[in-house]
């Protein structure tokens, strides 16, 4: 059976630096691998990497093979200088449009484009930044908050190198119908929290001059965070759907409806609160209308990707049909930036009205990638209410319109992965492994089409285990593995073990957002 | 209400170094608490605490006080020095005997002698100290030994200045009848466990020239190790109780009986295994008689103190048994070393012959710490068990000596505490923080006397997280926060993170084993 240490298939020099928890960039520990498994990472294989890049060539199998395989991580190498990296490929600037849905990825998923699997994994690397960003710590004075500045915020995910920069931090308010969506704050009478209600929530961001060059467009980046703990938020879906122009969508047509928990969520605000003044929805719209409008005027090609892992996904459907429905990626010369979602294990959002509208009139497109024994993207979509999987579609029209019962059903095109097929992990009962957003994106790794086996690219299996028990044991790493020493607790020159106090700026909201709310159409306040 | 930070009952300046779970010693990371925590802490406090040392008055209660409390902790300062660090009170150095037990430590409980708390703590630091020094990682090559080489154990898990040297560890085997007490070792086809079956159980340690100046004579202290994870061992305790001369214990009696789980344990061997082809009672036989011979022969006092908590208590009270009736504590100028147990948290041991040969004929002392909510301490005393709670002393011998069923009876003065009388701890249902050690030093170190009310003395509450969730969360110490930084991985020059290869020497058996052995009358092998 494959081992980490032993798998031919990952390769010998790997750049992608894979997402990190701590506050600090990692210090300069580095131990080197035993020379018998370093025997692969010569400077010659290198080299022999590059030049392979490209070639979308199956990877060898188990048998050790003397050519280093083609990495698709060499497509995710980050650098300041795409060509030195050997990056410029070529494909991504060529077919980005198809990548991004155009065609609705016809011919993409079976087998699976290379081009398109590292796209996936970069996205779903996005999505996994908002929770390894996000301050858990109970007891922490800015807990809900981003643990991170935004002007180093990849690099303190572990992602300096990919090649964009955060334009903006997004921040929702506790939602009643959501509740255990923020983390549970320690109100002490020591400190004062940053904030009693915000939560941090997600970022925009924007590529690079150099990353651009390499995908073939500017790309305006929008990642939604998913839930912190368990899913009990599943539990608390309603099952009756609400017109989206209830939440201020303008959307004409009254039958178009999403659930209602996080359209609520999306749109709540708290004008008490200095991050919540906006709704999620106000902050996502200006800022993806800045950026459009700024770009479009520079003469570039413009794309909105919008990203998000479980109650993120959910998050990341409705705004992306927002953005299109408002115009907010429509510049005022007319050109549109096309909006593609890619989700990660997500539930259903809205009904068949909404799917409607949001594929064909508005023409926003959707992959959701998810795991076959996942429950998340099975719900809604239990008693009394009917989702597409248990009723033909004209079933489900007839019940939305005569108003019968509550519809769910998916948006866009699935590409259904499963675990099983995957020799690294185990046989687990446990649903938030099925649930996990790592191994979600090592099941793309080592995807190669419907039952066509499983190989991986290069992305390292042990991230699997970040924050989830599993990989199988053979493969030496631990369960849940990624924690702060000590939980942050120091010992003071008294030799007493306390937390110590931390001073954090806590990124607030562009002054121009009123601005381009009012340009949108949108009251600020 | 008193919170850590806030709590004048806490000395300005703890010379006191907490248990320590890393490998390292700490960096050079210090956090200075803030100016308002500090203000007690300025040398003049530290002066005024140095001269005040000593008086056995009660601590100040919690209206802030100008005067310094008089601190326990200052009883229990480390320092190769201790006339520089003001410890040489004198009152140890003339009541050790008292202390150690010869009286029963009448009148020393209730109030409690503050000397006697100390000591208490002190000896209770031991046996954390065998937890806090063991390798749990199922995935590291040395899992179930002890962490840290025998020169510097005590750095390593935090008590240098403690003033004792190891001077033996101990291993046992594992054990059929204690299933659980190992470690679940993984074992890889990559990496050779330093042994399959050995486990680290404790050690011997002995105190220096400046220490044994200080306590008044020089003490030999034995620690044993508890259970490694959960009290699943407690079910598997036999109802049995079997002659202890059936596991060569040298005694004449057949009716002296104890529980056979412990028993095996403490004799088990295996020959194969380079740490285990001596039981753990050969290992700290030869040992304590080594020592006892050395320093008798050098004109000194010496003391055989002997440790644990949960099941090291049992194994403590067992082998101080062992070693009185082996006379291990015995040297050839037919001076014998006193013996004493420092018990918390002990099941029963043995039936009511074992307990009169114990404290009568032997004369072995022994001190039971226990919290009255815990369950460990009321075992074996389930079913077809009868014990000293259930039954009247002659009933229970009657039963004993009739065969009738088995009897199981406490050793020794029993000293009980409440967790609910500390104000620091929350209301839980959780047994294992009934049985936490770390909480019942914490209980010791407020502990004032029967309903006398409940005022810390100098120990850092925050220890009480340190495995465990029982601080109240005003205290801002997250529970469980002993953990080393992401599980010990690390990331290689390329990215990839792994468990890095370890090399540590496990210390072994001195080559003199053999000869004390014999010199004992007993057989080495």
């Amino acid at each position: 059976m494959a081992t980490i240490s032993s798998c031919p298939n990952l390769p010998a020099v790997n750049h992608r630096r894979p997402t990190i928890l701590f506050q600090q960039p990692p210090t300069g520990r580095r131990w080197l691998i035993s020379a018998a498994q370093n025997s692969a990472s010569s400077a010659g294989s290198r080299r022999e990497l590059q030049q392979r890049r490209g070639r979308s060539s199956h990877v060898a199998s188990s048998a050790v093979s003397t050519d280093p395989p083609t990495s698709v991580v060499g497509d995710m190498e980050r650098g300041s200088l795409a060509e030195k990296s050997g990056r410029s490929d070529g494909q991504l600037t060529a077919r980005w449009r198809e990548i991004h849905g155009s065609n609705n990825w016809e011919g993409l998923l079976d087998p699976i484009d290379t081009v398109l699997r590292g796209e996936l994994i970069r996205y779903g690397e996005f999505a996994q930044a908002c929770y390894d960003a996000f301050d858990y710590d109970r007891f922490s004075r800015y807990c809900g908050s981003c643990r991170y500045p935004a002007q180093t915020f990849f690099q303190g995910v572990g992602l300096d190198g990919v090649g964009y920069e955060v334009s903006r931090y997004l921040y929702a308010t506790s939602s009643v119908k959501v509740p255990n969506f923020n983390n549970q704050k320690h109100k002490s009478a020591d400190s004062k929290l940053w904030s009693e209600t915000a939560t941090f929530i997600g970022f925009v961001a924007v590529s690079t001059d150099e990353e651009t060059a390499r995908i073939g467009r500017r790309d305006i980046a929008v990642a939604w965070r998913g839930t912190v703990t368990r899913l009990e938020w599943v539990a608390d879906l309603t099952a009756t759907p609400k017109p989206v122009s209830e939440f201020g969508i303008p959307c004409p047509d009254p039958s178009v409806k999403v659930e209602s928990g996080f359209a609520e969520l999306y749109t709540g605000k708290d004008v008490e609160c200095r991050w919540c003044r906006y709704s999620a929805r106000q902050q996502v719209l200006a800022e993806v209308r800045k950026l459009v409008e700024l770009y479009h005027g520079r003469g570039e090609e413009v794309s909105v990707t919008v990203t998000g892992h479980s109650l993120g996904s959910a998050l990341a459907m409705l705004s992306a049909f927002d953005i299109a429905e408002t115009g907010a990626n429509a510049s005022s010369d007319g050109k549109r930036a096309p909006v593609c979602v890619f989700s990660y294990s997500g539930p259903r959002v809205g009904n068949t009205k909404f799917k409607d509208r949001f594929e064909q009139e508005l023409g926003v497109r959707a992959l959701r990638i998810l795991n076959v024994h996942d429950t998340v993207p099975k719900v809604p979509g239990v008693f009394y209410v009917f989702d597409e999987k248990t009723f033909p579609e004209w079933a489900l029209r007839s019940i939305d319109s005569l108003g019968l019962g509550a519809v769910y059903v998916h948006l866009g095109v699935e590409l259904a992965l499963d675990h099983k097929v995957s020799t690294f992990l185990k046989d687990t009962l446990d649903p938030a492994c099925y649930h996990n957003l790592e191994a979600h994106l090592h099941l793309l790794d080592g995807y190669q089409g419907r039952d066509q086996g499983f190989q991986l690219c290069g992305r390292d299996p042990a991230l699997v285990n970040k924050a989830a028990d599993f990989l199988l044991d053979e493969h030496m790493v631990p369960p849940v593995w990624r924690q702060d020493e000590n939980k942050g607790m120091v010992r003071t020159e008294d030799g007493r073990w306390v937390l110590p106090p931390r001073q954090r700026e806590v990124d607030d909201h562009p002054e121009d957002t009123d601005h381009h709310l009012d340009q949108l159409g949108l009251t600020a306040n």
